[in-house]
């Protein structure tokens, strides 16, 4: 990855791709997140039959096509932060904050038996 | 944003997370697109009865929480992909030019009868 | 619809048509839970980039398109509730009792505030 | 489970519920479907962390749990078929016999490389 890499830099490029294609009109931040929410279950689709261990070795086609769907919820999720006019790179920061202490080391070293988990 | 804003960056950042906490063995690319999908859901329940007006002017309060719940997305796709070892940037920059090929700007030009729309 | 509508009905089909392939192993209770939610994404994605009016509206092939993907959510929904051991007929009286108490009809008449709604 | 559980029965009370709240309004095709992904979700979420084995002995607070929101799916599946106009258990018969065809006993037993398996 290179210093373009940055989720502004994507962000940009979705705003300039919308605009020169008048999509902002179905850019709504519903709309949006509909979209997010049917290219997670794109995902899913892929992984809903496999073991966890097949779900970790997958062959090298599979994963190329888990790969661009991985891309269209990150697509997705940038679009749909941006219209909103929230800054999701902070939202992440943030949000690690809170998980790091909602989950001290000690205490949740190992354990299962919470949903929230990263 | 900065330029430690790169998805490089959080990837590091999670991966540090869930080897302090031996969560390694939770984060099956399985158990991980089920994370995703769920955070999806949550994102969609905050617009499920918002018009597409209401949804493009939540109160500061419902942006916060949204904020989260965006970063609750990034944060479980990130971790996906580095366990499956995918170059998110790098799939994101192929999917986008995918696009770029499949919507000619004159031919989309305001057209919503198409699924894929970025 | 006839009497043979029952959701017993539909479970007991689903169970000999597992059993006659030996589905019955990738029929776990996890499994079941991700196909049903990529099935919901598969609905969603018909959705996505219409209006509210539009959506009241489709056109007959898409309807009819829309008629099997609910159909899909339906046969996952009731093959995951019977491998679980839950009354599906049963736990929804039980929900709707309890959203009968939740929103009561004066309270509720026309309001959209709240998140559950059925 | 008794005569009483057709889906016609469920639709039925469903519609008299909105009907009574003036929820009607808020009742598209396009919020319903939000509402049916969104109860998805909550589903995964209760099967994340689990292994296939741990997903299938639920503790009974747990099923009991699970069985509200399958309730809730269901809710949301019956009410978004009935606003668009669509007969829920003909359609499903119809996927049944679509799958026994696409899936011959002989042919798809034991195996898992398919991603339909209902």
């Amino acid at each position: 990855m290179t210093p373009t890499d940055s989720l502004e830099t994507l962000r940009d490029a979705l705003r300039e791709f919308a605009a020169a294609r008048e999509w902002e009109q179905f850019h709504t931040p519903k709309n949006l997140a509909m979209a997010l929410s049917g290219e997670a279950g794109e995902v899913i689709e892929h992984f809903q039959w496999l073991t966890a261990e097949q779900s970790a070795a997958l062959p090298d086609g599979v994963r190329g096509e888990v790969a661009l769907e991985l891309a269209d919820v990150l697509l997705y999720l940038v679009r749909l932060a941006d219209v909103l006019g929230i800054d999701l790179a902070e939202a992440a920061r943030r949000k690690l904050a809170i998980n790091a202490e909602r989950y001290p080391v000690e205490a949740a070293r190992g354990r299962a038996d919470k949903y929230d988990r990263l």
